[in-house]
C-alpha cells in the first residue's frame, strides 16, 4: 500500500524532474526537508521564486545577468578586443576564477547539436556576429567543451567569423594539470602530443 | 570577477544546504532551472510550501501522514498483532514495496547515536511500548539500519521489549540476493555464515 502523503509525493516527483536527480535522492531530499522542518522548505521555496525575478540575460554578451548590461560588459577596465566564447554561464564563472582572463565573452547558451535539432539559429550566434561589425574586436577565443559537439559550434564559429577578418582561436587540449600520463584516455594523449609546444 | 546574479546564488546557496547537494550540482541545478523557464521553479517552489501544510505524524505509529491515524494503521485488514519497527518513514515505503508484510508500524525517526546525543528520549520509543500496553501486539520486528547505530537500536529495544512478554525478533541479515560471494565484504560473508538455515 501506498501511505505516501499527496504532498511528499509532489515533491518527490517535483525534485525528480530536476537533471541529475533520481527517484532515489528525490526521496531523501523530500525526507530530509520534511525532517529538518519548514524554514528550510520556505528558504529554498523562495530562491526558487525570485530566481526569474532577480535575474535577465545581458543584452551584450546574453550571459545572464542582475543588470543590463551585465557588471563585465560594463567594467571599463576590462580589455574590449577579445571575445571568449562559451556555451554556458557557468563556464564563464569557471574562466573568471582563472583570474587570467581580462577581456569579454558572449554566451551562446548551447552547442550546435544536429541531433537533438540545435542549429545556430537557435544559439546566441546572431548576437555574437552584429558584435564583431564595428571591427574593435581583435579575437574571438573559442572555449567550447571539448565534445563532438563543442568541436562542431568551434568550427562552425571559426568558418562564420574568419571572412569578418577577426583572428579565432580555440582553447587548448591536453593532459589536464595534476593528471597521469599513464591513466590519460587514448584522445587525450593524442591531442596533447599533436598540440605539443617548444620548451 | 563574480558576476552572478544575487537570485542565482541566493538559490545555488539553498539547494546546496541540501544532503548530498554540493556546490557544483547547485549551481548545475540552478541554471537549469534558469534555462527552462520560471514555471519550472514554479512547480518546485509550490511543492516545497505545501510539503509541511500536507502532512502530519500519525499519533500511533509516528509515520509521516496525510491524515491522523494514517492508512496503514487505520487499515481494518492489517494484522494488528505484529509492529515493524522502522528508522524512516523511506523503510515504510521499502518495506511495503515486498508486498509481503501485512502487519503494522513504528517510525522511530532516527537510531541510538550517543556520538550524536541521540538517546532512546530523542525517539519516539516511548509512543512504541505505549502500543504494548494492552498485550494486543505478539510481535516486533526491529527492521534498524544493518549499522552500528542501527543494531544498538535493535538491542535496546531488544532487553526494552522482551520483559513486556513480547516477542522481539530482528530482520535478518545476509548475502544480497543477486549478489557474488566472491565481492562480499568479510562481515556480510561472516553474518551469512552466522544465519545460515537448513535447506
Amino acid at each position: 500500500m501506498d501511505a505516501t502523503p499527496k504532498a511528499v509525493r509532489h515533491l518527490i516527483d517535483a525534485f525528480n524532474r530536476l537533471p541529475g536527480i533520481g527517484p532515489k535522492t528525490a526521496s531523501r531530499l523530500t525526507y530530509y526537508l520534511l525532517r529538518v522542518g519548514q524554514e528550510e522548505a520556505a528558504t529554498l521555496a523562495n530562491a526558487l521564486n525570485e530566481l526569474h525575478q532577480g535575474t535577465v540575460f545581458c543584452s551584450v554578451c546574453c550571459n545572464i545577468s542582475e543588470q543590463d548590461p551585465c557588471v563585465i560588459c560594463s567594467d571599463p577596465t576590462r580589455e574590449r578586443d577579445t571575445i571568449c566564447v562559451v556555451e554556458e554561464p557557468l563556464d564563464v564563472l569557471a574562466i573568471e576564477n582563472t583570474g587570467r582572463y581580462k577581456g569579454l565573452y558572449h554566451v551562446l547558451h548551447g552547442h550546435i547539436s544536429p541531433m537533438d535539432r540545435i542549429g545556430p539559429d537557435e544559439l546566441r550566434v546572431r548576437e555574437l556576429t552584429a558584435r564583431l561589425a564595428d571591427h574593435a574586436v581583435r579575437e574571438v577565443i573559442v572555449a567550447t567543451n571539448p565534445t563532438l559537439e563543442g568541436d562542431a559550434t568551434a568550427i562552425y564559429l571559426g568558418r562564420l567569423i574568419e571572412p569578418l577578418e577577426v583572428m579565432v582561436t580555440r582553447i587548448a587540449l591536453g593532459l589536464p594539470r595534476g593528471g597521469d600520463l599513464e591513466y590519460a584516455d587514448r584522445v587525450t594523449l593524442a591531442e596533447a602530443l599533436a598540440g605539443r609546444r617548444r620548451i
